[in-house]
């Protein structure tokens, strides 16, 4: 037993969810005091004007700015809620059909029994009955999908709330708005993983007011909860990227490149839609993303946990590990943030970028030394980990380095990720240096960054998982998966930063503020993509991981002792999952495009046929923009989410669990790589065109200015990039976690009655 | 025993071989009947004029023109051989430096012992010393490399002598015109797959002057043979890769977009260049490459038999099963052949992409009957295979079924790919109604159509995989990659046809021919660049196979019995090996695209310096273009080079087999995706521009012409093309497939050497 008992473990991890809630409240009560309102708003804006001067000197009416402001917020506020509750009608038919689905086929895999027989790894306990695992499972299932879109609305919300604030606050000086802009970051990013790791406590609390002693069956049941939490991920992603790049490719392909109208500029039809794209997508979709691998890798290391000597002896202590340390990450993540709100103030546009990314080194070290303490007091000195069907004698501090190297891997990740996307390093430079040539090299080039950003972070999750998984077999991966997971609240408040900054310089430029509003949002701006994409890298990063956990699990719970790449039924599997990669951002891919396509008639149209629009003296029609976006994104988000649904049930029940096993390695190993480079790519052109269109350096000023040849061809690449970065490259995390962990939940009945084909043959 | 006799089969097998030679040969006396001579090449002019009045009628002086194609030949041909010239200058240095290390690390195995040894696989008989396997190795290797190297040289040696000849012939009309390109691919075609056949059928005699008995030893050794080859391949596809896009490239972006002056127009200085890159990379680099996978593909085949029941019970004909598949496919091709020169004859333009797609098809068929024949009467009618330590028992139609599967597998992926990258269907005619908005969503079509050409020839692979693999373990996926590369005769006389009609359209170009005759040479340039996408298709698909088949044979010579995913030195394996291909596209397209702006700035340079040049009244500097070519690819084809070389070497030595397996099988399963997908992108995008520039339809010519938004926007894709299609995407086949017979060579030095990382921890 470890030195921490069970009652104080029992007290301590809702208390670090409800500190951590506590704290993401305080986030946004430090918001709201920045005030939108045209109304009372009024002695704010007079304020602000005593801060900045020269603000009026540029004539600029600060009173009716803040009223659009507020005006604008409340249009893509309105419009981000109306397409996810329209979103969630479609979810939540799926979601009954999907329940169904887990009931009969978990039920069905011991015919509905509703007897008790002897635990599948303690054949000397007795086990509840497989239609209980039935029932739980698909609870646990509603509970994962209902605290996702939890999860996701309310990151919408949140980041809907602080846009316009944000932009308020750069009158101010850009530190002020880089504080809304992060605080609001974190609010989401606090109640995120605090929900999370709630709702998980209380259900296996309250699963045990009928589990009992049954630890097995418990943990078994509760993978549902990882996989309702994926699923609900990946439409959001999906149906949210399509969503987000059909808005903003159209937008730009009519309104920068055609009618040479900034971005974001009031008079281009598509503008709301592109930035309550950036709210579903972005936001909505990424937290969803974030909690189901939160979740799942939670679930693979408690199922693991429950059949290795933890659950034998009932040490609830150590079985509650994974519990503990994202209990702890909550902690150290607050320590992290006042770094960046309260003890380093921000007065430069230089300083965003680095202060960001101390925000990952900070957080990093000191969670390390959290893991030290959690896997001191919560463990046993030693103890046995279950490892296909063998036991393997694990040592505490074997743990200790299983989760900080997958701590540090995420960080190697995200600062490889930083290196390649942001403009302050020569791959971006390189990059927009070659739109001299025009849009084709850049595109090349553009690419061949991609394909070489994926060496680092490849070899870092190698060597997270060769260490991890040497020290205490799958455990040791499912835990390492958690450590670079376990600093979510800071990843995902400055991921979250991004598209709210995105925002924030939409809202400026739309309610017409000054050129230097304007300036320092876009600082915000750029820092904010290559935030993104460290999140994105964060994200498939800790996916990699999960999903070999996840996979490590189905493989234990169907009972196969090996996968051989030497056998037709495996080397077929793993051909074909490294293709659903491809298939599926080909989907996405096509579906960005049509709906760009149809996005771009309409604004076209709006341009032709509307009198006035473009000398600013008529209103454009937002609604319709909104409408196609919204209908293209429900429409094209089925097929994919099909895809990834369908794919495990199909080769499980048709093919049996050894092909399924290949189906998951190969899109694993194949869809890391797709994944990374399609991000980093985007990110990278969004970046040169960024770096192009500031002129920081005489090279960039060489390149520009906007409407420069070279800035055109930065364009294209920005406008290929959209649908890469964020449509089809974040929604592959999703698809090798959700085939994963759907093959696990489902393992019991492909293990019975599985192979339908080769059994026929 | 089989029906055929040994003495039989040993008169069959060279009889093939020489039927085949000279079937070139009189292919070639055909081709040289076409007269491209200033002097006696008069009265060929004045024929030429009766033939085809309106030819006079445009004012073009024939006789001159004549003239400039003999000489333009002449340049190109010059500059194919002095680059290739060079280029074997630093391959010598390599083949060198290689079969030291060939011999030292397999001489080392054993310390260099002369002892003779119990056989690994036949305990009971006595082997030959592992120094007689380090010394016969290094000569196979060096046989292969010798016997590559002149695959590639004599097939450019056609097609610069074929070129002009086209180019000629088109002024008879579009029929003429497509015999002679035809036979000029089919001389290459029949030489290499002779000539291959040949010199492997003379060394395993000439080897068993010294091995006698020892099959086991005597096959073993010649898998150099396959080294050889495929170690050429690589340098001959990422030289000539890098070779002719970076000239392409350059040439496209100063001339087609900046000047406006067409393609392969005179006046451009990197139209020399251009063409030459034709022929050193998609004709020189091509056979080699098809050359590799040939000889690997026999190599696995023998080294399984030779350690199978044939080899212990020395049944000579059964074991040349390869051998005598791959004679029965010169004879199949040979009559295949005529239905394209002889008995058909192509009055129309679009007679021709059907004319080389029934090639396909009437090879397929009879080569079908062919395998059934061979495997009746060269196999006893059971016998066993090797299968990872144990036997299995083979029937010899299940070995009908396995090389009849590859066979068919070829033809599905040659008619996916047809279907997706020719304009006679949707898929390209999308990309190209994408144009109307742009570059940007030309390119995200594009992508898209890449990655979803994936999905039909992945699941032909793997159901090729699964029925060869169950029926007779690797040496059943080793015979079906040689069914797949059977027909090569007739795949490399369609694939060759491609550059050779490209090159005839250059030429009539830049010797100022008529209008009709330019349209005439695009077309035949259009179905051109399908047939290469074809070429490549094929290429990748037996590629995968034979890597597949090397593979198991490495696994085998290795010592291991199963490559369990689910153990950390494979999966490190599997996820690193499935970064390589990125990595190594990274490179390469990185290198295209740098050489590129050489190029252009050359360009630029001549343009803005020479003066009179853009009015044609100055010669531009060729040579000077040339140059750049040809230093940019000799330097970067080494990274790229040592990437792929050193790899096996660096995991077999530090990580062991296991890990090495896993990078094997992780490069395969990811590499295919990216070298089809690259391969479909840029043959779609070339032919989406064509199709805009041909406006051969109302939907074509709404988005063209030349010049056009729409066009400009589909240069631009096809520019980006170029090096995916052209020098990344292809020279991944040589990537998966060279590792995987390196790892095979150097399997005995591994397992008693290697992973000495893990062994040091």
């Amino acid at each position: 037993m470890g030195l921490l008992g069970e009652t104080v473990t029992q007290f301590l991890i809702p208390l670090a969810a409800l500190v951590g809630i506590a704290f993401s409240l305080l986030q946004w009560f430090l918001v709201s005091k920045v005030r939108v309102s045209g109304g009372s708003g009024l002695d704010n804006g007079y304020k602000d004007r005593l801060i900045e001067e020269d603000e009026q000197e540029e004539g600029i009416d600060t009173d009716a700015a803040v009223v659009k402001c507020a005006e604008i917020q409340n249009a893509i506020s309105v419009g981000a809620t109306s397409f996810l509750f329209t979103q969630y009608k479609y979810l939540s038919i799926f979601v009954l059909v999907f329940s169904a689905i887990i009931f009969l086929f978990l039920g069905s895999a011991k015919g509905f029994s509703t007897k008790s027989e002897p635990c599948t790894y303690n054949p000397g306990n007795l086990c509840k009955p497989a239609l209980a695992n039935a029932i739980f499972s698909t609870v646990a299932f509603l509970l994962g999908a209902l605290t996702s879109v939890l999860s996701g609305f309310l990151g919408m919300k949140i980041a809907t709330y602080a846009n316009a604030r944000t932009t308020l606050e750069a009158r101010k000086g850009v530190g002020k708005a880089f504080i809304t802009a992060f605080r609001s970051g974190a609010v989401m990013g606090f109640l995120l993983a605090s929900n999370g790791l709630l709702v998980l406590f209380v259900s296996i609390h309250l699963f045990k007011l009928y589990y009992g002693d049954d630890w097995e069956g418990l943990y078994e049941s509760i993978t549902g909860y990882g996989l309702g939490g994926s699923s609900m991920a990946l439409f959001g992603r999906v149906g949210g990227g399509i969503y987000t790049k059909a808005a903003d490719v159209g937008a730009d392909l009519v309104g920068k490149v055609e009618r040479n109208i900034p971005e974001d500029d009031p008079r281009n039809p598509a503008v709301i839609a592109d930035n309550v794209g950036d709210n579903v997508g972005d936001i909505a979709g990424m937290g969803s993303d974030l909690f189901g691998s939160y979740a799942e890798s939670s679930c693979a290391a408690l199922f693991v946990a429950s059949i290795s000597s933890f659950g034998v002896t009932h040490d609830y202590t150590a079985m509650s590990y994974p519990l503990i340390i994202s209990s702890m990450g909550i902690v150290v993540c607050l320590i992290t943030t006042l770094f960046a709100t309260d003890l380093v103030e921000i007065k430069n546009v230089n300083e965003i970028e680095p202060s960001l990314k101390r925000q990952l080194l900070i957080s990093t070290v000191l969670m390390t030394a959290g893991i030290g303490m959690v896997s001191f007091f919560a463990l046993p000195s030693e103890f046995t980990i279950f490892n296909f069907g063998t036991d393997k004698v694990v040592k505490n501090w074997h743990l200790f380095f299983c989760v900080s190297i997958g701590l540090w891997a995420g960080l190697v990740i995200g600062y490889t990720t930083e290196y390649y996307t942001s403009n302050a390093y020569s791959p971006v430079q390189d990059v927009a240096d070659s739109c001299r040539t025009g849009a084709a090299t850049n595109v090349i080039f553009g690419l061949a960054l991609g394909y070489k950003s994926v060496i680092i972070p490849i070899f870092g999750i190698a060597i997270a998982i060769y260490v991890s998984f040497s020290l205490a077999a799958m455990y040791g991966i499912a835990v390492a998966a958690l450590g670079m997971l376990s600093t979510i609240a800071t990843g995902l408040a400055i991921d979250a930063y991004g598209p709210i900054s995105d925002n924030a310089g939409g809202i400026a430029e739309m309610a017409g503020m000054s050129h230097k509003i304007r300036e320092r949002t876009d600082a915000l701006d750029a820092a904010g993509n290559t935030t993104a994409a460290i999140g994105k890298g964060f994200a498939i990063g800790s996916a990699a991981l999960v999903s070999l956990a996840l996979f490590g699990a189905f493989v234990s719970r169907a009972g196969i002792k090996t996968v051989d790449v030497l056998t037709p039924k495996v080397i077929i599997g793993l051909l074909v999952g490294a293709m659903l990669p491809y298939w599926f951002s080909a989907m996405t891919m096509k579906s960005v495009g049509s709906a760009a396509l149809k996005m771009v008639e309409e604004v076209r149209r709006q341009f032709n046929t509307i009198p006035g629009l473009m000398e600013g003296r008529a209103k454009p029609d937002y609604a319709m923009c909104v409408k196609i976006s919204t209908d293209a994104s429900l429409k094209e988000m089925i097929p994919p989410g099909a895809l990834v649904i369908l794919t495990p049930l199909i080769a499980g029940t048709l093919f049996g669990v050894e092909t399924l096993a290949g189906v998951l390695a190969g899109s694993l190993v194949s869809g890391v790589q797709v994944a990374i480079s399609a991000s980093n790519t985007g990110g990278a052109w969004d970046n040169a065109k960024k770096y192009i269109e500031a002129g920081a350096s005489e090279h960039a000023r060489s390149l520009g200015p906007k409407g420069s040849d070279c800035h055109k061809a930065a364009v294209i690449g920005d406008t290929i990039g959209d649908p890469l970065k964020d449509t089809s490259g974040p929604s592959l995390n999703i698809l090798i976690k959700l085939m994963a962990v759907e093959s696990l939940v489902f393992a019991p009945f492909f293990a019975s009655h599985g192979g339908l084909l080769f059994k026929l043959f």
